[in-house]
């Protein structure tokens, strides 16, 4: 029954959430016109092509779980979703994972061509820049925490992070199953924007150097976590929520969680890593239960 | 006589500023090591394939002509660089320009795969975000002047400049010439960077408004020249010295000036923007000689 309660609360916080962050990104995006406007159409049709908004959304709750208010955060966390999306449109381009399908919608790829799409990913990527830097304008904004949020952001999503996991995805497709080959993939393509974005939202909010440190450490176990959910959402998921084909980690030989610890290990991994997510967060408040719920959430998730 | 000075003068300075800017590379750089190695080698070897580090040059220089010294903007200047080798990997991809060659010697595809080719891309693009924004904790540096030029290289980066530059040069390839759509196409695929280059260099020495403004000015007007200079190089260039096709544009059906105004006209442009860009400078002293000398360089040069 509490259960239940915890699970119906945080939906509706998700909801709320998420409904802030579409209108912010709405307001962000520039009006597809001139010679270039398909290339912002493109951008356009991938970033509101129904993403959860999740980064953004613990960007947001990083943020409450030090402060009243999170609204300073919104552009910032807007510019993750960029980077996110301009992620899927380079992951599923024909020469990386080439697919046709992204929840339950044609690619950019399909829709624009390859050429074109290529382009909207490099564009929202560099405009996710744009809308941080740019936020740096308004006085009340703390300039030397949001430079160490871009950097932090820019790592998360660069070599260090996405790129370098990725790399990795790619390079070891149809290879023998490695555990530290699958933690450094998912840490780095996954887990690593993930912590990023809840870590940026507590700086961005003023947390003190033991509250950034412990949120990122919550950060990179439900980074983690939320990958291996996706690796057994693949299995055992429901092709009509998920928007996309079970199955297509394996048929492609991907290197997952399941593949190398089988599901039931991977589900005590997971809650592992739960758990201790939430043991980082001992030093916090009530204001931080959100990222609590949050955290069981993530492996909870149906999609 | 004073003609063939001036140009030995610019040249010994080009040579000693791209020293710097070699050096500082290499010192920002990562070694490829771990599981994502490649992909550090791949961004390695296009940012070391010989570019003329014009716009880290630029950027030195805007510096310049308002203070003493320009070292403060060595990482700015760098990651510019960063971010033009990006755009050349991404636009010699198959799926856009389809080149093997660049400045002489195998494409970065060709030599690492497409994948790698584009995530290496992905990679420079988001370090010289963390280049920039990670400068930031340095004591000295003005963190309000860095956060407008990383909006400003942003800008210039993505669709409002070389991203909207190359879609609308890969939509129009093979369409008939037209002024305007080669206008937009080259101030927006080059001209963009060069000025942003430039700029920052003076907003980040501490130029006041009409300095960066004048500046900025210098930057389109030489932006322009540059690619037109490059178009006529396509046609009346050395290969040898090119490193790459004579009449490639041509085959490719791509829109050039000549292809728009003839040669005899294009070199007219060419001249008219340098006047204009050097009359941009009038209210700055002989600190700003360098800038006039390469405004008329960025015409006369070989490569």
């Amino acid at each position: 029954m509490r259960q239940l309660k915890v699970s119906k609360k945080i939906e509706q916080y998700l909801d709320k959430r998420k409904t802030l962050v579409d209108k912010a990104l709405k307001r962000f995006m520039p009006q597809p016109s001139g010679l270039a406007g398909i290339v912002i159409r493109a951008m356009d049709y991938s970033l509101f092509a129904g993403g959860k908004r999740m980064r953004p959304i613990l960007c947001i709750a990083g943020a409450e779980a030090v402060a009243e208010s999170a609204d300073d955060v919104l552009p910032v966390a807007c510019a993750i979703e960029l980077i996110h999306t301009y992620s899927l449109i380079h992951d599923d381009l024909p020469v990386m994972d080439n697919d046709d399908l992204r929840r339950g919608k044609p690619t950019n790829h399909k829709v624009f061509g390859e050429a074109v799409a290529l382009l909207a990913g490099d564009g929202l990527l560099t405009m996710a820049f744009n809308l941080m830097a740019g936020y740096g304008a308004e006085k009340k904004v703390a300039k030397k925490a949001l430079l160490r949020v871009i950097d932090l952001i820019a790592s998360a999503a660069g070599y260090k992070g996405m790129v370098g996991g990725q790399v990795v995805d790619i390079t070891y497709e149809g290879k023998e199953p490695d555990p530290v080959v699958v933690e450094y993939i998912h840490r780095h393509k996954t887990g690593a924007l993930i912590a990023a974005s809840v870590t940026a939202g507590t700086i961005l909010a003023g947390g003190n150097e033991d509250e950034v440190k412990s949120i990122n450490r919550y950060g990179q176990q439900i980074g983690l976590a939320f990958q291996i959910a996706d690796d057994i959402l693949n299995i055992e998921g429901d092709r009509g929520v998920l928007g996309k084909g079970i199955g297509s980690d394996k048929e492609r030989g991907k290197i997952t969680y399941p593949s190398v610890f089988g599901i039931a290990e991977s589900k005590n991994i997971q809650k592992q890593l739960i758990d201790h997510a939430i043991e980082s967060l001992e030093r916090f408040d009530n204001r931080a239960d959100t990222l609590r719920d949050l955290a069981r959430y993530v492996i909870k998730r149906k999609a």
